[in-house]
This record gives C-alpha cells, sequence and structure tokens, in this order.
C-alpha cells in the first residue's frame, strides 16, 4: 500500500485514542495539528490542545522512504523503532538531555514525545551569534555518559554484544556509508557545489592519496568498530538549546559504531560554524570577533569537559568494581597510562570524523544553513574552502595532533590566512 | 538433566539411525566408537564400520562445560551451532582446507563430519620436526580467502551486518577475553608457571604499562572491531595436515572480530615453535638448524602468501565490481594506496595478537605441548622467556614493525642471545 501522510483529523483522532497521550494533553475536545518537519527523513508535527496550546506533544512518523529525496529513495519504518529504542537508552543514561518518550506504535512507525517549545535548534542559534553559556558542559556530560556506558568500559561482555545485535541499523547506516565516506570524494550525481566553489578543489578531494586513505580507514572504523551505541548523526541540528537546556533528538541513525563518531559529528558542525562566520559577523556585526571565540572555545570545552567526565566515569566505575578494564593493576598505574593512550586514540578517532563530516557538509548532498544560508557566492566559496582545508587537516594529521589546543590554533591560523587559494 | 556422555552403543545407534551417515560408513552392521578428544572443550570420537575400518567419521559432540576445567566452568552447548555454521561457511570459501560436516543435531549439539585419517595435527609434526612443504601456501590461502570474503571489502553492507548478528558467540569469547588478556597479566589462580620460570617475570608481564597498555588495546579490537568471520582459534592444534593436504579445524571459538587475530594465532603457534626448538633439536638432533630456518620461513611465506593472496582477491573483486571500498578511483592510485596501508596495519594488529597468543601460552591456564613436553625445567624456563621477551616486543613494536623479515629477525636475534635473562 502506497504510504500517504497522515492528515491533521487522522492524527487528531489517533492521538485522541491513546490515553497516555489524551490524559497529558489534558483530554482536548480538539487538537492544533502543524506539520514543522524540517523534511530530511520523516514527518514531524507539534499536536497541541487548540484550547490550552502549552499542552502540546510532537509527533513523529517514518514514511518508508528518504524524505529529502522522496520514493526513489525507499528507507525502512523500522528506523523509527532503533528512534524509540535509542531515545529511551539515552533517556535512561541522561534524562535531563534527551526529551521523554510518551507513546510509540510500531505498526504506523510512529512516536509521540515531549515537546521542546522555550528551545531551539542549536544550528539556528549560533547562525544568530547566540552565546549558550551551558552548551559545553551539557553536550559534554551527554557524550560521557551515552558513550561510555553504552560500552565495554562499562557493560558486561555478553551485555554488550546482545546490544550490539539489538541495535543493527543496516539501511541508515549505509545512507552514513554512502554520503560522509563515498560519494563526496566520488564524480556523484548527488553532490552539489557551490556556485563559485573552486572546481580545482574537487580534483584535490578526488585525487589526494592522503586525504583518501584517511577517509577510507573512518570509513572502516564505522562500519566495522562496535565501540560503543552512537546516536549516529549528531550535527547541530540535533540538538535543541535555551539558556538554561540542552536536548538531543532525532537518533534513528543510531547502532553500535566508533565512539568517536557522534564527538566528531559536534566538532564538525562548530568548526563550520566558527568558519561560516566570516558571513553571518557581517549581518549579525556586533561582537564578531568575540562569537568566533566562543565558538572555538566550544571546541575546546567539549572536548576537555567529556574527557574529564568520561574519565571520571570510567575511573569511578573501575574503582567500585576493584577491577580494571585491562584485569587487576594493583598501583593503578598501567591502568591509568591505558586510559591516558585510549583518550588519545579517541580524540584522533573523532578528529578524523570531523574532517569527515565537514567535507559532506561543503561538496555533498545534504548541506548546513550555516554555509547554504550565505548569500554571496564568492564569501561562501571561500568559507568552504577554508573549511575543508580544516577538515583535510584533521584527517591526515589526525595521530600527530597531541590535544584539541592544535585543532583550534590551526582552525584560527586557517581563517587569519585571507589567501587560502584553491 | 546432568549431562552423560554417550556410551559407545548409544553412539552406535544413533549413527546407524541417521541414513545419510548410515550409508556413508557403508551401511555398517556394527560400529567401532573410540573416544580421541584432546579434552579441551569437547568429545570426540572416531566411528568406523568395524568390517571395513576405512569407513570412518569423526563425531563431535559438546557438553555443557569447559571439558579442561570440568562441570565448574559452565558452556553453552549451543557452540556446536557456531562450529557447524563455521565449517559450512569457511567450506563453502575454501573446500580443499576445512573438513565436510556430514550431518549436525541441534538437540544433541552433535556433529558427524569428515575423518582425516591421514592427517596428523600441525603441533605434532613441528615437534616432531617435519618438513610440510605446502603449509605456507594452503594456510596463507585459507586465511586470505576466510578473512576477505566475510568482510566489508566484500560483501554487501547489510549483509555483513546481518553475519554479524548471526555470529555473536558471547560465552567463547568471554573465554579469550579472560585466558588471553587478562588473567595471565593478574594474579589470578588460573595462571601456571612452570618450575623453574623466574618470578621476576611475573612482575614485569604484570608491571609494565608499555605492555598492559598493548594489550588492553588488543583486547579493546577484540572485543569491538567486527571486521570478519574468525576461526576464533586458530593455534597449531587446530590445523591438520600431511605432506600434501592441510585442514583447519574446531572454529567454535568463530565470530566477527579483528583479522589479525587468526593471523596471529597462526604467527604465535609458529614462534613458539621455533623458540622450543632449543630442546626438541636435542631430542631429534638431525638438521637441527634447518628447522628452525624452515620454521621461521613458514612466518615469512605465510604472512607473504596471505597478503599476496588477499590483496589478489581485492584487486580482483574491485575491478570486477568496477569501483573501489573507497568509491571511485580513476587513476586507481588512492586505492592502491590504501590497500598497502591497510595491510601495514593488519600486519600490526596481527603482531599484537601473536604477542598475547604467546604469552597466555607460557603463563596463562592452556599452555602447549611444544613446551609442556619440555622435561628440562631450566631449559624449558630459558625457552619461555625468550618467547615472552618476544611477545613483547612484537606488542610493544608493533606499529613500528615495517615488515614481516623484521620479526624474523628479531626472533632470529632472541634466539642467538643466549644471555636473555629474567
Amino acid at each position: 500500500m502506497e504510504f500517504e501522510a497522515l492528515s491533521s483529523s487522522e492524527l487528531s483522532a489517533y492521538l485522541r485514542g491513546v490515553p497516555a497521550v489524551y490524559a497529558l494533553l489534558d483530554e482536548p475536545g480538539e487538537l492544533d495539528i502543524e506539520e514543522v518537519g524540517d523534511g530530511n527523513l520523516n514527518f514531524v508535527y507539534f499536536a497541541s490542545n487548540a484550547r490550552a496550546p502549552e499542552k502540546s506533544v510532537v509527533v513523529k512518523q517514518a514514511p518508508p522512504f528518504l524524505r529529502l529525496v522522496g520514493k526513489s529513495w525507499p528507507l525502512t519504518r523500522h528506523r523509527m523503532e532503533r528512534e524509540v529504542a535509542a531515545l529511551r537508552r539515552f533517556g535512561a543514561l541522561c534524562p535531563q538531555h534527551v526529551p521523554r518518550v510518551y507513546h510509540a506504535d510500531s505498526d504506523l512507525f510512529l512516536m509521540v514525545m515531549q515537546r521542546l517549545s522555550s528551545h531551539r535548534i542549536l544550528r539556528q542559534g549560533l547562525m544568530d551569534g547566540v552565546v549558550y553559556p551551558k552548551l559545553a558542559a551539557h553536550l559534554s556530560t551527554y557524550l560521557a555518559h551515552t558513550l561510555f556506558y553504552g560500552s565495554d568500559l562499562f557493560l558486561a561482555p555478553d551485555v554488550k554484544k546482545q546490544a550490539v545485535r539489538d541495535a543493527v541499523n543496516s539501511e541508515l547506516c549505509k545512507v552514513t556509508e554512502d554520503l560522509v565516506f563515498t560519494y563526496p570524494f566520488e564524480d556523484h550525481p548527488s553532490n552539489d557545489y557551490s556556485p563559485a566553489f573552486p572546481r580545482a578543489e574537487i580534483g584535490r578531494l578526488r585525487q589526494s592519496p592522503a586525504l583518501r586513505i584517511a577517509v577510507a580507514e573512518m570509513k572502516w572504523a564505522f562500519m566495522n568498530d562496535a565501540e560503543t551505541l552512537l546516536h549516529g548523526d549528531l550535527h547541530t541540528g540535533s540538538i535543541m538549546v535555551n539558556q538554561n537546556d540542552t536536548y538531543v533528538i532525532d537518533p534513528e541513525f543510531a547502532f553500535y559504531g566508533p565512539m568517536g563518531f557522534d564527538i566528531g559529528a559536534v566538532l564538525a558542525n562548530l568548526l563550520l560554524a566558527y568558519f561560516s562566520r566570516d558571513w553571518h559577523d557581517r549581518v549579525h556585526n556586533a561582537g564578531a570577533v568575540r562569537y568566533r571565540d566562543w565558538l572555538l572555545d566550544q571546541v575546546t570545552s567539549i572536548w576537555g569537559g567529556f574527557e574529564q567526565t568520561f574519565l571520571k566515569l570510567w575511573r569511578d566505575h573501575e574503582s567500585r568494581r576493584k577491577s580494571h578494564f585491562m584485569g587487576d593493576d594493583p598501583g593503578g598505574v598501567c591502568a591509568e597510562a591505558y586510559r591516558a593512550r585510549f583518550m588519545q586514540r579517541l580524540l584522533a578517532q573523532s578528529l578524523g570524523f570531523a574532517g569527515c563530516k565537514m567535507i559532506r557538509r561543503i561538496v555533498g548532498m545534504a548541506k548546513v544553513a550555516d554555509i547554504t544560508s550565505i548569500a554571496d557566492n564568492a564569501s561562501r566559496a571561500a568559507i568552504e574552502v577554508r573549511a575543508l582545508r580544516c577538515a583535510e587537516r584533521l584527517l591526515v594529521e589526525r595521530n600527530a595532533i597531541g590535544n584539541i589546543a592544535q585543532v583550534v590554533s590551526m582552525a584560527r591560523a586557517l581563517q587569519a590566512d585571507g589567501h587560502v587559494s584553491p
């Protein structure tokens, strides 16, 4: 049967028939339904009590295709089950940063979840130059908790292996394998270059052995390293914020993968936001330099806060359990040295994934508004080239980069060098 | 119900009731049953037609415990299903090196397979100083085919992810996680040190941060890197040989793991055989130096042959498919550079696993006859220390070792240095 999006009246009738939702919306006689999806994957609605609009929920339904492309790109509706399972799992680990799921329907591939009405998409806030003072602390907490508790550092080996099985998400992973790790480096019809984007850059991307090797290594890690339950698509459009709260939404890409993939997604999107300031500062004008600095500070503090919290969770857990992942180590010297090595490797992996994520947003199919909103073609191309250079260095030099400060210095240097030439 | 091993008459009656087996054994009136298991995990029998002993099969049954330890170490009987599935899969990929499965019974956790009556366990052959001229070519072929065809380099991503799910083998993996990667580095009751083994070595193993880090990294890779369907226990006791044939048996530890784990197991056991020549050459005397050289030649040719065959499978597949794992690369320069990097990383990974495998055989619970058969305690300890030093260097220096020749030189140098002192 051909998929048809639910009409407002159908959805309204459906929601009023779900007792938990009906109660939550204060037993509405009538519901206002508004379609609000950004259109990449799913249909998303706000459903509010017409008489008490503050009583409101979000409804999300997965059609059997990639909405961004349409029916020509079929996609399993079971992604909704992955998303519900991931929201519940992450919500259990980090309730303050994950919206609540009120209801899930595995026949309609639909769920009803908490409405974040006083929050906005982080990407929009960053484009507007808004400072979120708690963002770094919140995101580093979210990352540390979700990545640690899903891994072999915490879970019993059999529980973890079962979790890996349960989280297999082939079709959504395939989207990433293609759109992030493969098509951007090919002469592929889905690629999309901005009007003034220098053609020489395209050749560079496709023909540099060092870059292509690094990207292939990240693709291999993405496909093989089942380290923890990832969000899988943690860009700044999957984060909702206000001055007090930070929520991570939309984990339909969740699967067991390499920890650095989520961290890299956050860092990549902050770096894209940073380079795009060259344009947005012209529009928003005031405080320009300081806001750029704030963005780079987020890069530093999110990694730093993540590292600190992750290590604390790890040390506390092993101290309670009186044993280490590596086995007994009475002095603790070896265990601590391994932790340091682990974090070093994780930083390198995160930077590699950040590089891939930045590249796909510049030359691949799915763009980011930070860059597509740049009205001046020449400015946009210059920003794109600078971001590409940064991405390439993150990928190729990832194992030599010793700390996050070097990443920030590199970004600053690329930004300062007005003549990054094709 | 308490497990009872089948009596000869029960097994005989059972086998005569399986039509395929009954026919294969030439419709025997009576069967001779002989228990031949080495006793580590399972019960193993030869069942032969009493009137035509050349009509014979192997029967293998998994009891609900680790036979080496006894009922105090329970172990899932479903390992037999893993073994049957792996034998069938590897048999399809490499029929000339994998015994045929004639019958599998998932109620009794029992299977009937090809009897290799003119073959012996490779480890015994190596202890006796027998040269097997086709061994390296056969093992490198087996490794290349099984490791390549289970991986993302060949399989479609969704097929591979399903294969990962199907091959989850938590309990058997736990045995490896504990006995290979953890207990040998702890003050653990299952460890077993030979009488003259220098106590200072034990401290070294437990307290060297560089070594403990390297082992923890290998443990992490073992638990996380779902690269291909592995044999999972590919020591020289899992290989049966004669002058013409090589068969790989006993894949009950099969799971999706890092490619280097199987390669490392082979290399580790050849290196243990090499160092143990100091004793066995005294017994077998003639051709001593040449046999040592032959053992090291096997290290070189198995890796070299594996690399060559694996790369050929990879290149041929991508050439047929007209695309690369990394995506299109019209000139092929980047794809070839990635292949070289991939093999370099795989060598390092294999050497790390080889180091872990060698260490567990010296200080851990399950030993190898190459070493336990050494009657002189001082000789045994000297050999053990030399092998340990080699293992430690393989682990710690694995990323700096550029080629297999360096491994051979290192082993030779350690052997030549009579005064490897505790």
